[in-house]
């Protein structure tokens, strides 16, 4: 498998749009097209909150032949909570780009994300829609156009034999490990049947997206999509691998750009008697609003690690725990470890750490990725509207 | 009901020690006995975490005969994740309280409260108990004595007829509504049959303090203790209200009390169609980290309580939600409410804030206790040991 560049441009046939039609201020990119010039099969995951956006709704509706060719996002505005006037509005957007494209309504779907609460500015939004088509390019900026308060655009692409994958994600606040919880558009080349797809995201989306978390408030308004114009015969298993590594890489660069953090924190589950008690550890300790500070603070306070654990609902025996930061043993079979603790308190302080917690009891492991909690998490959650 | 001074020294018969015999550093007070001149009935409620302190378990331990006569608690130090050696100092403890007060080992509760994965320090513990007997007295500091990061004591008593109760708390952080998850020690003189105590410190601590959140973090070394001395008949249905309007006050104190809190948040869930559905909702937004945020910031960003209601699980209907912040309608069938905003933002600065979440369904009803999220949160818990 090979990285390359350019987001879900590396597929053959995938061009796209991120510009700015004014829903943000000060001339932020806001609107995003992906496009394929063929027709796809297309599969989607969705947020599990009980509040669903419209365009959400739309998209599922659309999506249910399990075919796509385009898709129209903005971000700023949400559209959720918005009732019978924020449906016909994401069935607006949907119907203007196809006219636009030269596409079936249906095969466009859609996604809104940014404040909850507040209607599409349909003017705005015809306005950007408007001539999409000439715009469509190999070089743009598509993944800048669905950030909201990410620092950092969030791409990926592989190529493995003679398939691709190309991945864009947004996401910073509003992030918790429970189905997918933020936006993510996946392209592809490798041929594979809709419900196929749609089988293989799932598994992929929950070794990543659903392992991830920067602050517990599931949105209600993310979802992940996949497009594949199937023009490459791929062997299934690489597909598997890959689609799978670039969700995982996608939801690192979420983590480690999740709101007010300074570091990305990926917490090993491994030796767990069940998979499913893995799953539950690593999300209970990634979710831990205290471990979250403790690692802000690069205070190696493994008794939160712990308490976080006890907190899971998993089986675990405390006395066969065994814990390390950056491969510094700190909790021996439940007990302070005899450690380094300025050594340890250094190696805190890099922008990826691992931890491995060592439940002694079995073979099934687990992964989460997350970030520490600085203060910034709390200024630009305390004045996100104003 | 007439709400009186003094704690749990209200109570005729109860005396108290708090005072600092070193486990924290400058002074503070880290030591608290609660004593009894006569044999109590008592009963307990514990954590949930399944990483339990020692003093947990032995008090556990002393109390299967529903009787005890002394409390022994000291802060700084939770005496958890500390295996056998735990174990042993937490017996200590006991029994050396126990020969000072002249009483049964068994007639002595512990607990501690504090950093975890460290061990008591047994020469400063056995040093403070020596002649504790002639320490105790009604005018202690007993309440401040087992605080951590408190800012306040918590502290309350009520007279109804010719009974009494008193209590005191503890709690700042790690609180979230998962079972009792602080330190609070209740005495009356109520005559109740242990059994009977239990069961309505359960019921009264499913309203209160398991309809408390400041962190999501349930602690692994807290509990609620009761302890009555029997003096005085009480009518039953009037012990069950004053222990739940005591045990209702401590909750909102801590709640208050927030690590880095600036107001007291009470959300109240109405008209749903279970209580199971008020009780989720109700926990799921005072738990919201964004909701939190939102308030410390003044801002009426309703997209949050909504998010946090589409997450609680729980059975509800978007268009028929009416959500209220100190009585201002903000949310109206699911939709944002035409709304004096800068009226709503000045109402948000007071230090206690109703907010009401009508479901419009049926006639069940819950109330949780939070506060908001500060900067501070982050700032205490970043360098918590250090």
């Amino acid at each position: 498998m090979k990285i390359i560049g350019n987001g879900v441009n590396a597929v053959d046939g995938i061009t796209s749009i991120g510009k700015s039609i004014g829903i943000k201020k000060l001339g932020k990119l806001d609107f995003a097209v992906i496009y394929s010039d063929k027709p796809c099969t297309a599969a989607a995951i969705y947020t599990s909150n009980n509040v669903k956006g419209a365009p959400l709704l739309v998209t599922k509706n659309h999506l249910r032949n399990g075919k796509a060719q385009a898709i129209a996002a903005n971000s700023g505005i949400a559209n959720v909570c918005t009732g019978k006037k924020g449906m016909k509005d994401a069935e607006e957007m949907a119907k203007l780009a196809a006219s636009e494209l030269g596409i079936k309504k249906t095969d466009v779907l859609v996604a809104s994300t940014g404040l909850i609460g507040a209607y599409l500015p349909m003017e705005k939004i015809r306005k950007g829609i408007n001539g999409i088509k000439n715009e469509l390019s190999k070089n743009s900026r598509v993944a800048e156009a669905i950030m909201t308060t990410d620092t950092k655009k969030k791409e990926i692409a592989v190529e493995v034999d003679n398939f691709r994958i190309g991945g864009i994600a947004k996401g910073s606040g509003m992030i918790h490990p429970n189905m997918a919880t933020m936006l993510c558009f996946i392209t592809t080349d490798a041929k594979i049947s809709s419900p196929l797809l749609n089988k293989i995201l799932k598994e992929s989306a929950n070794e990543s997206f659903n392992m991830m978390c920067v602050d517990t408030d599931t949105s209600t308004s993310d979802m992940a999509v996949v497009m594949s114009t199937c023009m490459v015969k791929a062997d299934l298993s690489k597909f598997k691998n890959a689609l799978s590594f670039v969700c995982k890489e996608l939801a690192k660069k979420i983590a480690a750009d999740g709101e007010g953090a300074t570091k990305l924190l990926i917490v090993k589950v491994k030796n767990a008697l069940k998979k499913e008690d893995a799953r539950k550890i690593a999300k209970s300790v990634i979710s831990s609003n205290l471990v979250k500070c403790a690692f802000y603070g690069n205070d190696p306070n493994w008794g939160r690690l712990m308490c976080a654990i006890g907190n899971s609902g998993a089986h675990f025996i405390e006395q066969k725990v065994n814990v390390k930061i950056e491969g510094i043993k700190i909790v021996e079979n439940g007990r302070a470890a005899a450690l380094d603790i300025e050594l340890l308190k250094r190696n805190m302080q890099k922008k990826e750490l691992g931890i491995t917690i060592d439940l002694g009891l079995g073979i099934q492991e687990a992964t989460a990725y997350g970030c520490d909690m600085g203060t910034d998490y709390v200024k630009i959650n305390a004045l996100y509207r104003t």
